[in-house]
């Protein structure tokens, strides 16, 4: 089967609806692929399911027919994991996009799969509760997605990645089977838990039709700093001073050095906000009550001054002052506008390594790739480094970049993909960060339950090599 | 092969040495089992491997004599799961009982699977730290056990079941194959998150022989409290507005009904806490900073009083009148002297319902097994209700106990485990909580990664039906 025309889409719209079945011809190429820029094609045909029942009858019907399916969120995942292929079928989950409920006494949210975080989010507020996953594209992504990638973004400090978030899912399986895991209970030890298969498995196990979502009582205020440091090593100390100070109340934690500091201030103006910049500056945002998190956040900070955590700081004393601050490190917004097609990484080391990680990086690409320019920043309470290297630095030797940042990710025994996903984009380097072993009870994994390699194939890991089954 | 006298001991000694081979006519029988009271028989040989090496070397021999391997931590299993059968190894890790290292500034801690949750407990106390997961078997229970039935116990509403501690496992496959899955990172997204399958897993699909897990910044402080409450219905909402206005500091939110009250009171003796005896009792404990934990309890319980969510409360102002509030929690341990053998559940509920469900079971207990005399209490605010009937008073009736609960288990939609697991003792009831399509695709993972069916066959799901295979 190589194109639409051998499709018997009759069938489709008799069962889906004219809602539910767009033509291959007429699915637009802005929808082939997603924010990662890598390449996709034409789809057979895109799938609109409108309820679980559909989107089983669907995953049947694709089954019986051997067409592999490509499930597609808000497209804005940056590993190409929703980048669609010649022969494929594009399942959109877009008309199951509504809140089934949300209760605030027990704080738990069941969403179908297409609903935007956006929603997710109006939804926590208006019941004046929180949700612990917020990112730039909260507008565009959806559960579904965000559930298939992990995702992570701001809040994981505090709240986890997308998984800490679940605590059920509905899926359905490749040849249509519905796994119903959404009984509203934290302990519920009945053998294994199966909703963590697909948690990050970028759709090659399943689709993810519902997610019943953790909320979270909502931060009355917040207090911002901005600290001076001279050396990597006060970082995770200073962050472990202030959890111990403050528990459960610091919401974030970001490094950035001082070539992102530069180039932030370059691009964005503004003083600098110490008269000497620093080599390093670590952002830290503090959640509390209104009344004290203020003079909570100071406190902790003359404490952590006093035991040489830190050499200077800026503490926010208005929300004006507090944006300010963050504005150093929103400068990533002007990454499209200053940075030609950025080599951007999201990887992820031991805490206590990623200062010299990032020499090390730094050094290996003086010596490989002189001329480049490179930035470092990132969530670095949760172990994220990303560093960003301007594209017209390196013009011509955008692969050495990612061959001499990976292999320093391997040196450090580091993850290749922090947040982002492996998708197509970190295929060939997904071995330096789990062993053959890993790759291997993967691929089992994906022969117990997509047998026929139907599920988003070719995404994450190439399909099962017959001798690594054998483990 | 039906006996010792088939093995070929002289192999293992050779490779594991005296102190890693213990015929199994040398096993005593109090190791045959666990707490649960589930019947064990002598095994044909119990290996006490001394590394992950061994481990793996012992699993590849049993694999390639098909021998069935059933592990044992410190058997405080109360569902059997480590209850052995005639005609399979024993594997005990208890030689493997180290702490790798701890990092107290990064909060981790990397140990051995064999060591009990003392140790861990022991060593994160001298780091300044807490471990999130405590319970009454501390001091014999191991980590590998604790891991694969995720245990829960006191802690989980604020920190989570034994899963939410876990951040890496070294895993051994039934075929020998060691998963490393160590590296000390909460962002990690290249691929599925492997070491979900092995937790709660209860031995059936690997042996876990090291754990990295997660600690906490102690606890400068506690406040306890008594709450009489008059409807179950104030108890979320009670709940609710504590965890809102004493954020991540709610540490137990324990429920006991009128029944338990009074047999606590007539086991333990003391003044009855409240002049009338109400319908049900929440003990609250808070933790945080020394100064203030006890002042932010009682503003917060004054704001539940005047939004109606608690009836009257006892505050504790000392030690010893926090430890006498526990007392009556804690008459639990005079079960065994008290209850004749009794029927104990460990079930869970969605939260909102469980008034209901424990209304529900009395009623038809009452119908019928008259003359039962069951007792009501539980982590609510984890979901979770035990049960335990005297077993005195349901003479010849236990399986109609059985029955009656868990049909109620299975008309709310809750859980026939909460903390506990399935072992051998509760596989009968397993499906009231899971869907066929749940069963089967546990059945799939079993066979993709123990294709042979020797880790731990029998506990928790029975071999695969090859018809349940085809989903």
């Amino acid at each position: 089967m190589d194109g639409a025309a051998a499709l018997p889409l009759d069938e489709l719209l008799a069962r889906l609806g004219p809602a539910g079945v767009v033509p291959g011809a007429a699915v637009p190429p802005a929808q082939w692929s997603d924010w990662s820029g890598e390449a996709g094609e034409r789809p057979l045909v895109q799938l609109r399911p409108a309820s679980t029942e559909e989107v089983a009858w669907a995953l049947r019907w694709c089954h019986a027919r051997r067409l592999p399916v490509v499930p597609q969120g808000g497209r804005t995942g940056l590993a190409g994991g929703a980048a669609l292929r010649a022969g494929a079928v594009a399942l959109s989950l877009e008309r199951m996009a509504v809140i089934d409920w949300i209760d605030p006494v027990v704080r738990l949210l069941q969403v179908q799969a297409g609903a935007t975080l956006q929603q997710v989010h109006d939804a926590a507020e208006a019941a004046g509760l929180a949700f612990g996953v917020d990112l730039g594209a909260r507008g565009s992504c959806q559960v579904g997605g965000a559930v298939s990638t992990n995702a992570g973004g701001h809040g994981v400090l505090q709240h986890g990645m997308m998984r800490e978030q679940v605590l059920g899912l509905e899926v359905v399986l490749a040849d249509g089977e519905v796994l119903p895991m959404l009984r509203p209970m934290p302990k519920n030890n009945t053998g294994v838990d199966l909703k963590h298969l697909f948690i990050g498995a970028e759709g090659t196990l399943g689709i993810v039709t519902r997610a019943l979502l953790r909320l979270h009582p909502r931060a009355e205020a917040r207090a911002t700093a901005l600290l001076a440091l001279h050396d990597y090593a006060q970082a995770p100390a200073l962050l472990a001073a202030l959890q111990a100070r403050l528990p459960g109340a610091v919401a974030a934690f970001e490094l950035m050095w001082r070539d992102f500091l530069e180039a932030a201030l370059d691009w964005r103006g503004g003083p600098p906000p110490f008269a000497a910049l620093p080599p390093l500056c670590a952002l830290v945002d503090v959640q509390g009550p209104r009344a004290d998190v203020q003079a909570a956040l100071q406190q902790a900070l003359e404490a952590a001054f006093a035991e040489g955590l830190a050499d200077d700081a800026v503490l926010a004393h208005t929300e004006a002052q507090a944006r300010a601050l963050w504005r150093l490190r929103e400068a990533t917004a002007e990454f499209p506008a200053r940075l030609h097609d950025p080599v951007n990484f999201d990887v992820a080391l031991p805490m206590r390594r990623i200062g010299d990680f990032a020499e090390a990086c730094l050094q290996a690409l003086d010596a490989d790739v002189p001329g480049h320019r490179s930035l470092r920043f990132g969530h670095v309470g949760d172990g994220n480094l990303h560093l960003s290297t301007d594209g017209a630095s390196v013009l011509g030797r955008r692969e050495r970049v990612e061959q001499v940042v990976y292999a320093q990710v391997a040196a450090f025994e580091g993850s290749v993909s922090a947040e982002h996903g492996i998708g197509l984009h970190k295929k060939a380097w997904l071995a330096l960060s789990r062993s053959p072993a890993e790759l291997a009870a993967m691929r089992r994994l994906k022969q117990a339950l997509d047998p026929l390699g139907l599920m988003n194939p070719g995404k994450l890991l190439d399909a099962a090599d017959p001798g690594s089954l054998q483990g």
